[in-house]
């Protein structure tokens, strides 16, 4: 399997990029996309080089974060991204990973691969922890305004997300809403629930906040304003817990020792609700495997979302959201 | 000042309300609404009964949690709910506040109390806990579909709110959203935008989630659905975190005693998070003082609900935002 990389992508690309496809010790062949001289030069200079072969495709220019997506696509033929694009599109690599603009990635899926049939908004598909495993939320942004039909076929992206990559093996579906019962919501909302009642899901009803974290739920669908918002919330959260935590901890020299001792503890509390641990959101709904990943990317993050790809690809995610949607 | 209490509302009514009231210490006189055979008798097997007078109005209905708001309203004028509106409507006491059905006391507002002139829709404004002190965030439920001049009314109110009930001076007012730029959220969001900027307000922009608890706006403004999601998932994310934790300290008997030393700080950082602190939502844009407090508001929830309540009538909030909104 090969997968091409957008090495410029994300806020500390691309010295966390090459890092992380270094550090990736999995079976598949990595292909860097970014300016070959420069990465060919931090490539020599790493410690671990050597340990595997990782081909550099040349890319000249970069989109940055605050780039208008269409007009960067059509505009930078030669960025990393499009370039990564370029390769899936031929055949050539039967994944992509960015964590570059997130619109721009969109925008790439959708006027370079194009949807799969059936599929009229593709959605980012993101996964929270939760207390036994993931939650996956989609979408997770990639649109702010949809229609019931839109929820229903990422309700069915999810599920198969969900199935394939998680491996749950009936996963329950729930509409991310402000109250249990049917009549709550948007009209929208209202519409897709009756949607979802009829489809060939384990449809549960509707889900709030606290459902998303106490596994009651495998897969949470909402529109993409609505989803982004939900991502951030979490991460504003558990930020603002992690600072408490460290106020306090510092607040008395007495407190100093016991917290020294819960140090891992509070370390593993970390690493399970950081987004950069849970392996790149894929956008599902168009005709190839692109994974973007959080824009404040680590090695760490990055070597996730590579993982996702692969297991997206061995475990033909598109193929097997093409067959669904279309019977 | 008088305050009618919904004696009935709340999942642990009418015991958690009782008490909330007779541990209530500032000056204000407190009617109770409820059955009166039924509250009299808890009242006089409260311990505490005697530190202060409670009066009794006598209500035999209740409104249950998943009572149809409208119908309810209107077909149970016997209701705890329905009776404090009466009182508040005929200027018998100056504020109301209810842990019961949150649809039933905006319908109660809408239909007995009517709106401010000028108000076309009135908002339940949160407060959630941030780095520094709070941030007023609305609406968190009553509108679930709302136009750009609904979001530019909220921000009016929630600015007065944070300015005469929190007591900043010059609050920051941001519009919740997936991003920083102008352009980003939908097209109700980004017209919401153009109207604030052009407002009588300190508008800091679009903020998003970790905004919301880094103190760094004091005023967010959103639909109400948006508003509900973010109030739940902070919640969710909260108790999760707490689970975690706990999970983490009983995982091993070395890390028992650190975890006791730890308890106090830790029970402070649950206290600053926990959503029956903040003192209740009041429903603003109604012709009256109605808070709202948390379906599963505690006792201590019930006194900050009646303090908020307090605070709104000694600051003349309703007549604030009348003037205000028609200048």
């Amino acid at each position: 399997m090969k997968i091409a990389i957008d090495a410029m992508g994300g806020d500390f690309a691309p010295a966390s990029v090459i890092e992380g496809v270094l550090n990736f010790t999995a079976d598949a062949d990595l292909l860097l996309v970014g300016p070959k001289a420069r990465l060919r030069a931090l490539l020599d200079s790493s410690a671990t080089n050597g340990s595997r072969h990782i081909e550099i495709v040349d890319a000249t220019d970069v989109i940055a974060m605050d780039d208008n997506p269409v007009k960067a696509i059509r505009g930078k033929p030669n960025s990393s991204l499009v370039r990564c694009t370029d390769l899936l599109r031929d055949g050539e690599v039967q994944a992509i990973v960015s964590a570059g603009n997130t619109g721009a990635a969109l925008a790439a899926g959708l006027l370079m691969l194009g949807r799969i049939p059936g599929i009229d908004r593709p959605a980012i598909t993101c996964t929270l922890p939760n207390r036994r495993g993931q939650t996956v939320l989609l979408d997770a942004g990639a649109n702010v305004d949809v229609g019931p039909e839109n929820l229903l076929q990422f309700a069915i992206m999810g599920n198969i997300y969900a199935r394939e990559i998680l491996g749950i093996q009936r996963p329950r579906v729930g509409l991310l809403n402000i109250g249990e019962e049917p009549t709550k919501g948007t009209e929208t909302v209202r519409r897709a629930y009756a949607l979802l009642k009829e489809a060939p899901l384990d449809f549960i009803g509707n889900v709030e906040g606290p459902d998303l974290f106490n596994a009651s739920c495998d897969v949470a669908v909402c529109d993409g304003f609505v989803g982004n918002v939900v991502l951030k919330v979490g991460e504003g959260v558990a930020e603002f817990l992690r600072h408490l935590l460290k106020e306090e901890m510092g607040s008395h020299p007495f407190l100093k020792i016991p917290a020294l001792m819960l140090g891992p503890a509070l370390r593993r509390i970390a690493r399970r609700t950081d987004y950069r641990e849970v392996g790149g959101a894929p956008l599902l709904g168009i005709k190839g495997v692109s994974i973007i990943s959080h824009g404040r990317s680590n090695a760490v993050a990055i070597g996730n979302a590579i993982q996702t790809a692969c297991r997206a690809v061995n475990h033909g995610i598109i193929d097997k959201i093409r067959t669904q949607i279309s019977s």
